[in-house]
């Protein structure tokens, strides 16, 4: 079975050859503080290395050679590449290359996702291409079957996109040689026996009898009843989890539960004291970055996930071990990656400092991919086909008059629900506030911070949308939008002007997908987001300019949020307290279902 | 995938239908001290089941009904049923039903083993058969493809039974739904480049490529170069470990370590202080019983080698961790077995005692099993076929005279070699000593606790045997046998007479395989084990019995040693130091070879 990981194929015999002393290392790493993640005990061991694999740890003058090439750790720690258990490409909104080499910049050299948003917009094809991509660069991908690709509309009663993975695929995927498991399925189409999805068990049964792991995705989980009834399902993990009870109940339980530090999911800081003050054994614990935004991509995703955990106290090795071994052991791939022994890939990172996790050289498969933070080669990107420009379904124009919220009278005030973001937060309040309206209108009122919200359907080529009123985004002028969101249906734009909203929805179509900035009905920014109105083409470096100037310009018009990206892409549907935009209009979540709520309080 | 496992085939809805309190439990575990081994925590949930498995886990009172039946845990402990990484049925010397009743007996409801010794003897249809025995059991037999059924004898360069098994028989059985990965491989046929067997390269490589984990036997590894080279193979446990410094440096090199205490493999003592001084994490450890003679299936297997950890000096939870979760994990079962959790099988001990380990019941599959240390029901042995009654290959009658030693000189003494036995060790010493000749004849000197020690091939039917001298039985009258070794091939005696020395190879034959003791010609008591020459066809209470009466008989002959089983049975060839007996005489064992000595130092 074909990880899709080996690019070299050395041989077992050549590594036992290196191991044992009949022929030199290729390279060896010498001169570092060892710490070894499986016995937590720090020592002076090298690594020798052929063909991208570890062929032996300890005392290995014997192994250098002439030709042998020695890579100084300098009296610096040495750790295994970061195993990550969870993370998203497609929430980067880069496409797989840059991907992985924002991971590798940052120390992981094996990461789990499963695509399930490139799988709701357009399927298997797609689900495949971004698979292929990442198997193409250094990091290992720990590839799991996206339920989510074909339930997260399901779990609405909401339009199922038409090119979304269907039932079949899912199976399909699971006999994929590169797949370890199923990722991220909820509860929603589980718990309650009379909506209970026999496709989804399907998929669990089959992942079980083969071995894999499944995968979760449990926020406020109601209850012990629900965890448990979860978890007779087959479900294994959860990265869902908030506060420090439901870190040592849902372990309790046997749940292995990731405590996360993510993109406005700063968990951290509530879970860790499960281990710090209740003394629960880390073993029951990982850690991951979840969903990880354009600029947090370059910014870190598992090491800023370790920083937070030692920030709150966590002892570094626990955290290490965390982010290395335990994942591993979990996705069955220990004998692949995750800890510094022979037979393994020879990834691993150098570090100034443990506790500050500074990172000095990060090597993949043997070889230095990263250098005082900088990747030190190009990784080519793959041509994307044509079709995956294809996926913004929206013919019409839309004019400013597309975006009036009548009003039950024609002058005066309303008290209207505004949908409250919190910075940092993806949980939204609900605001009850007067807003003036005027012709019949109710406006929105940016000298206190009021925009208005659209979400509109780019799939079905309906051209469905519903407006709402928002706070938080604080657009003082001038309008920002994506063409992303969680459940991926839709174009989402904040605006403070009827006339930017338009200019914004038209500029996303015309580009196939973007995230822009509008001033004055021109779009001044942009960060191109086409394959599949969901990622950007582009590569690393002009990615990350571009990130970064649409995030001043979004600055420019307003916009204070620590993470915007974040904020855009969750006001939309999603089952997270409490008001978000759907496409018919302001909508409260529920567990697992919504009700449409009308603006005016009335 | 099948495992076996699965007597009731609950399905998931069932389970998450309790969990979620649509439906009652069919028992319930209540009141007891839940010493939970994910979090390293106790406290006091309580255990749903329905169908065998573990619907719910936490206060569930709810999920009580009036058809609910309750296992009241009496403020005892409650434990997950024990997973033992690595034992043998076959060294026990019982059939696989007797077997599994003895592990469920003393709390263990999941093991490892191959049956490589059947294997040697019969090949892949008597691996078939055992494992199918254990399988029918409630026992959940984590089968690995046993190599050493292909490479034990070819490791000393032996001729090889006639029946065992192959090379494609071992790619063949990694295919088996049941099997789990490969059973405990030497180092003899891989270091040495010039004397490397592509063909268990091969078995290792389509195992991991499974993702199957691949197990090794690794006493005496000469260096780290070698234990680096195994691994480099694919090896990713070992057993062999008796001393503390392997302990530590093994699992430095990434080695998953397995600490021992079982027959005549004590040691327990010297390794643990890895953990308990050392402070090594004990996640990078497991614990195993190993060798397991006859007597001592019934005296405990992996419960006695967490009382000899505690004993000295290890946190009881650790070391239940290391009994359950811990090689759960290993072996990647964890979503079946190890941890209670909702969706594993509903194995669990109740312990009266956690540091004496004391035990009161075991559940396994939700079915109390195991009252006051006794099994509360039969169960039913398989027919045993013909064919694995007709292994011993002698076709002649032994008489006296068949086992003189003949003397440089016709009368007067000589200096001799004499194998030393330990008493509670499977090493031995050399011993030279003198000996009197008579008429041209070395003889034995009971008084001085010196007797003969034969061993007779009995699989090639060409009926080879050595004589030599042995100290350790002590027999003062009378001799004892077998037709076990752990090389498999022979008939094994030990003699104050060789009178009785052939009155025991002839009842032995006689027999079709047993264990006797015979004086004054006659076989005074048997254990008879004629499945394959190895192994018991009775149940388990007569089983008992018939152990006790052959142990009480040898100790009437003289024998005082402790496990005289497993003295007996290693006596012969095995790469352990120093000197065996062999089919061609005396020999000495080296790490990969062995050399013939003749008795007279000379």
């Amino acid at each position: 079975m074909s990880t899709g990981w080996d690019k070299t194929q050395v041989t077992r015999e050549e590594l036992m050859d290196v191991a044992l002393g009949y022929e030199p290392a290729e390279v060896i790493v010498r001169n570092g503080r060892h710490v070894n993640v499986h016995t937590g005990q720090v020592n002076s061991d090298e690594v020798a290395i052929k063909g991208g694999r570890i062929a032996a740890v300890g005392n290995l003058e014997y192994a250098v050679g002439l030709e042998t090439s020695v890579i100084d750790a300098n009296e610096n720690y040495v750790i295994p590449g970061l195993v990550c258990p969870h993370i998203h490409q497609w929430h980067t909104y880069h496409n797989g290359t840059v991907f992985a080499q924002g991971l590798l910049a940052h120390g992981t050299t094996a990461a789990a996702d499963g695509f399930y948003g490139p799988g709701i917009v357009a399927g298997k094809p797609a689900i495949r291409f971004f698979l292929d991509e990442v198997l193409a660069t250094p990091l290992k991908l720990i590839f799991l079957v996206p339920t989510l690709s074909y339930s997260q509309n399901r779990m609405l009663d909401f339009p199922v996109a038409p090119d979304s993975a269907t039932p079949d695929d899912l199976m399909e995927m699971l006999d994929w040689p590169e797949s370890w498991g199923v990722e991220e399925t909820g509860f929603e189409l589980l718990l309650d026996r009379d909506r209970r999805d026999p496709a989804i068990l399907r998929v669990f049964e089959k992942a079980l009898a083969q071995r894999k792991v499944v995968t979760g995705h449990g926020p406020n989980l109601p209850n012990e009843q629900a965890v448990n009834g979860w978890m007779a399902a087959g479900v294994m993990n959860n990265h869902e989890i908030i506060t420090v009870d439901e870190a040592r109940r849902q372990a309790d339980l046997g749940m292995y539960v990731l405590l996360r530090e993510g993109s406005s999911c700063r968990d951290m800081h509530a879970t860790v004291p499960a281990l710090t003050e209740h003394s629960y054994d880390s073993r029951a614990y990982q850690m991951c970055p979840d969903f990880t935004t354009a600029e947090q991509l370059f910014a870190g995703q598992q090491d800023h996930t370790i920083r937070a955990a030692v920030r709150n106290g966590l002892d570094p090795i626990r955290a290490i071990q965390m982010s290395t071994i335990q994942p591993a052991e979990f996705f069955r791939v220990n004998h692949e990656v995750g800890m510094l022994a022979a037979g393994r890939f020879a990834d691993m990172v150098i570090l100034h400092d443990l506790a500050e996790f500074t990172i000095d050289r990060v090597i993949a498969n043997g070889r230095v991919e990263v250098q005082d933070g900088e990747l030190v080669r190009d990784i080519p990107q793959p041509e994307y086909p044509q079709w995956m420009y294809e996926t913004i379904k929206v013919k019409r124009t839309f004019t400013p008059e597309d975006f009036r919220v009548a009003a039950p009278v024609e002058e005066g005030t309303v008290t209207a629900r505004v949908i409250d973001v919190l910075d940092g937060y993806l949980v939204t309040e609900e605001l009850q506030t007067e807003l003036e309206v005027k012709d019949g209108e109710i406006l929105a009122d940016p000298s206190r911070g009021i925009n208005k919200v659209t979400l509109i359907d780019r799939l079905h080529g309906n051209e469905e949308y519903g407006v709402a009123f928002v706070r938080g985004f604080n657009l003082k002028a001038g309008a920002m939008g994506s063409s992303v969101n969680v459940f991926n249906q839709g174009i989402v734009i904040i605006a403070a002007s009827d006339e930017d909203m338009a200019s914004a929805a038209n500029g996303i179509v015309e580009r196939n997908g973007a995230f822009v900035a509008v001033r004055g009905g021109e779009v001044v920014a942009d960060f191109p987001i086409p394959l599949l109105g969901l990622c950007s083409d582009l590569p690393y470096s002009e990615a990350e300019q571009s990130v970064a100037r649409i995030l001043a310009a979004w600055r420019d018009l307003g916009c204070t949020l620590e993470s915007p990206f974040a904020n855009m892409e969750f006001i939309t549907f999603v089952t997270i307290p409490s008001l978000r935009i759907s496409f018919r209009g302001l909508a409260e979540m529920r567990e697992d279902s919504y009700r449409l709520l009308p603006i005016d309080v009335g």
